[in-house]
C-alpha cells in the first residue's frame, strides 16, 4: 500500500464534476456535484440512524437493496436537504435521479442521490435539472477537487483521501470525498461522503468493510452530538482495475486502505469542525467494556463544559471526570485516573493529572501548557478493565455559535 | 394557600446567614452560607444521580440513611466543590460540620452540608471554619437573602420561592433558596436547593414528597445537560406551626406547595441560566409514553444546533425534528407537527410550522416574529400516543462560551 493521499486526480472508470447552479447564497458557488462511473458498479451504503431521514437516504436504502450491482452515479446537492419535505421530497429525488440517468445514460434507479443544507425546504428542481445538466457536461477523470467542493456546506475546506494498494499482482486505487463540519455525532454514518475504487469486489463483501470502516472512523467523530436527516457514506467499486477481491489478505488489505481513506475523512471533518480551535483525541480506557468505553468518551466528547474549558485552554479536568460519571456507566470514582498530552497522535500518556480519583501533584502550568496546543490527547482510564475506545472531537469556541446562530440567515 | 412569593422574610423556628470568607475572588463576596433549626428536624434529600459525587453528597447522604429526625442545620460553601478529593475531601466535610456544631450546639451528625464550585480543589478549612463561626454569629431569622446570595457561582441573581398553606386550621410556610445556572441537566436533582417549611410531616412522607416535587421541577431544566458531582435538593420540617401534615387532603396541600416552590426555583435557575438570552417551554405530546415524551424532549432541550437556533432568533424548526429523530424513540417522521407560540406560559398552540412532517404554508416572518420573543413555547406532537412531558430550557449563546470557557481563571 501506498502513503495516504489528502488530495488525488482519478481513478480509473469515474469520472467527476461540481457546478454552480443558484443553490447556496454566494453567487458562482459551486453546489452540484456529480460523480459517474462509465460501467455499473458494485455500491454500498451507511446512513442516519436518525428516525428523520431526508428523502434522498430513502431512496438510496430502497435501490441498494434491489439494484447494489448497477449503481451508475451519485449525484449530490448543497443548500437544500430535502428532509421533512413529504411525498412531495421523494417524488422531487426521483425526478432529480432520472434527470441524471438522462443525461449520463442507464436507468433512473441506477442512480444514488445525497443533499445537505436547510431541512424543510423543497428541492430548487428547475435549478437542480440545470445543474445536473451543466455537472454531466463537465464530467472528467479529474473532476473530483470540484466536487469535494460542491458538497461544503459550512466547511472551510474541501476534503479528500486516496491509497493506492498493490494486491494479487495488480493495483487499485481507494478514493473518497466527504463534507461535515456541524451536526456530528457519535451515531453511524454523520456526514456525506463518497468513496470509490476501481477494486471488484461482491456486493456483501463491500458493504461489510463500509460498515466496518464507518465503525472505525465517522463514528468516532464528534463535533455536536447533533445527528443529521441526511447522514450517508456510499462506496461504489467499479472493478476497473481488474483486481478482484475476495478474501484472506487481499480482502484484509483492502479493507485497511479504506479504513485509512475514512479515517482520514472523518479527522478532517473534525478539523474543520464548525468553529473549531482545538483537535481533541479522547481515549477511555480500562472500561469493562468496548459499549462502555464508547459511551463514556462520547458523553465527555459532547459535554458543552467540557468543550468549552478546552477552547478556553483551562485544564478543568473536573468537568471530564463530571461528564464520565454521568454517562450511565457505573463507574469508581477513587479509580479514575487521567492524562494530558501534547498533539494528535502518540504513544506516551503525557502528564497524569489524575490517579485514585484525586489530583496528583501535577503542576498546573505544565497542565495549561497542554491544553493550549493545537491539538490535545486525553486518556482517561477507568480501573474496570481492559476494554477502551477512541473518540475524536473539538472545542467549543464563539464561532460555533456565531455560525448556528445565523445558519439561515 | 396563599400566592407564591419570590422572595420571604422567615420560617418559624429557622435561622440563616450568608458571610464572606475568601473563597470567592470578589473581595467581600458572601461566599458560605449558614441554616440552622431551633430543634431537630425531619429531613430528606435528593441527590445528582453522577458516579463521581462530591463528599458532601456521600457525607449527607449516609447522614440521611441514619439520622433523617435529628437535622439541625446546612452549612453550604461556594467557590470549592469538594469533588474529587479523595479521603481526605471527606474528613474536610466532616469537619467543617463538626465546626458547625461546634458552633450551633447538637452532634456533628446532625448537620449536613453542600459545596459549589470548582472541582478537584480541597476545601480551605481555615477560611470555612473562620466562616462558619462568623455565620453562627450572624444567624437571624430574616437572614434568607444572604444565604441565596453566598450560595451563588456564575448566577447573576438570588433565587427564593415561598407559599403559604393554610391547613387544619392552622397555617405554615414551605420556602426555599437555590442556585443553578450551569450544569443544568435533566436528571434528578440538577443544583443546590435548601427548602424548609415549620410543617411536621414524618420522614417518608418528606422524602417521598420531595421525590415528587424534583421530578415535577428540577428534573424538568435544562441548561447545558451536564449533571454535576454536587447536585443535591435539602428538605427540613421542624414542625414549629404545629400543623402536622399526615395523610390526604394536608399531605397533596403540602406536596402541592412544595411543588410549586420548586417550579419556581427550577425556572428562576433556567431563566438566569449561563449566558441565557431566550425562555424556552418545550412541551412534546402524543407521545407511546412519558419516558419516550421526556427523552425526546431532553434531546431537543440539549441539542447545540437547536439552543444556537434559538439564540439568532432563526425559525429553523428542522433542527428541532432532527434531534427528536435522534432521541432514540421510535418516531415516525410523517406524523409530526410542531407549533411555535410566544410567552412563557398559555393554553394556545400558536402557529403551526409542521403537519404531517412537512411544513405548513407558515408565514416565515410570523415565526421569526415568535422566536424572537424573550420566552418561546414549542409544542411537538409526535402522533403516536397519549404520553407527555414537558422541560424548561434556554438558548445557548456566546456568553455561555465566554463564561465556561474561562470559568477557573
Amino acid at each position: 500500500m501506498t502513503d495516504l493521499q489528502t488530495t488525488f486526480d482519478a481513478v480509473p472508470g469515474f469520472r467527476a464534476a461540481g457546478v454552480a447552479c443558484g443553490l447556496k447564497k454566494a453567487p458562482g458557488a459551486l453546489d452540484l456535484a456529480l460523480i459517474a462511473a462509465d460501467t455499473p458498479c458494485v455500491a454500498a451504503g451507511v446512513f442516519t440512524t436518525n428516525y428523520v431521514k431526508a428523502a434522498p437516504v430513502l431512496l438510496d436504502q430502497e435501490r441498494l437493496a434491489t439494484n447494489a450491482s448497477g449503481i451508475r452515479a451519485v449525484v449530490i446537492n448543497a443548500g437544500v436537504a430535502n428532509a421533512c419535505t413529504g411525498a412531495q421530497g421523494m417524488k422531487d429525488a426521483e425526478q432529480t435521479a432520472a434527470v441524471v440517468a438522462g443525461e449520463i445514460g442507464g436507468a433512473p434507479g441506477d442512480v444514488l442521490m445525497m443533499s445537505t443544507g436547510v431541512i424543510g425546504v423543497p428541492l430548487p428542481l428547475d435549478k437542480i435539472a440545470q445543474g445536473v445538466k451543466a455537472a454531466a457536461a463537465a464530467l472528467r477523470p479529474d473532476g473530483w477537487p470540484d466536487a469535494a467542493q460542491a458538497i461544503m456546506t459550512t466547511d472551510t475546506r474541501p476534503k479528500m483521501a486516496a491509497v493506492k494498494v498493490q494486491s494479487n499482482g495488480g493495483s487499485y486505487t481507494v478514493a473518497g470525498i466527504a463534507k461535515g463540519a456541524g451536526m456530528i455525532a457519535p451515531n453511524m454514518a454523520t456526514m456525506l461522503c463518497v468513496v470509490v475504487t476501481d477494486a471488484a469486489l461482491e456486493p456483501p463483501a463491500l458493504q461489510t468493510a463500509l460498515i466496518a470502516a464507518a465503525t472505525a472512523s465517522f463514528n468516532q467523530i464528534v463535533v455536536d452530538g447533533d445527528m443529521s436527516t441526511n447522514d450517508t457514506v456510499l462506496l461504489l467499486a467499479n472493478g476497473a482495475s481488474g483486481v478482484r477481491v475476495e478474501a484472506d489478505e487481499a480482502l484484509w488489505a483492502f479493507r485497511d486502505a479504506l479504513r485509512q481513506v475514512c479515517v482520514a475523512l472523518a479527522k478532517a471533518i473534525v478539523r474543520d469542525g464548525e468553529g473549531v480551535t482545538r483537535f481533541l483525541t479522547l481515549r477511555v480506557t480500562g472500561a469493562p467494556d468496548v459499549r462502555s468505553a464508547r459511551r463514556v468518551a462520547n458523553t465527555i466528547a459532547t459535554s458543552p463544559l467540557v468543550k468549552t474549558a478546552f477552547y478556553g485552554g483551562d485544564a478543568n479536568w473536573g468537568r471530564i471526570l463530571a461528564a464520565a460519571g454521568r454517562a450511565g456507566v457505573p463507574l469508581e470514582a477513587d479509580k479514575l485516573a487521567l492524562w494530558f498530552a501534547p498533539g494528535e497522535e502518540g504513544q506516551d500518556d503525557g502528564l497524569q493529572l489524575v490517579a485514585g480519583g484525586a489530583p496528583t501533584d501535577y503542576a498546573e502550568a505544565a497542565a495549561t501548557d497542554i491544553v493550549r496546543q493545537p491539538a490535545v490527547r486525553v486518556r482517561l482510564d477507568l480501573g474496570l478493565g481492559d476494554a477502551e475506545a477512541t473518540v475524536w472531537t473539538c472545542d467549543l469556541s464563539h464561532d460555533y455559535v456565531t455560525i448556528n446562530g445565523s445558519y439561515r440567515s
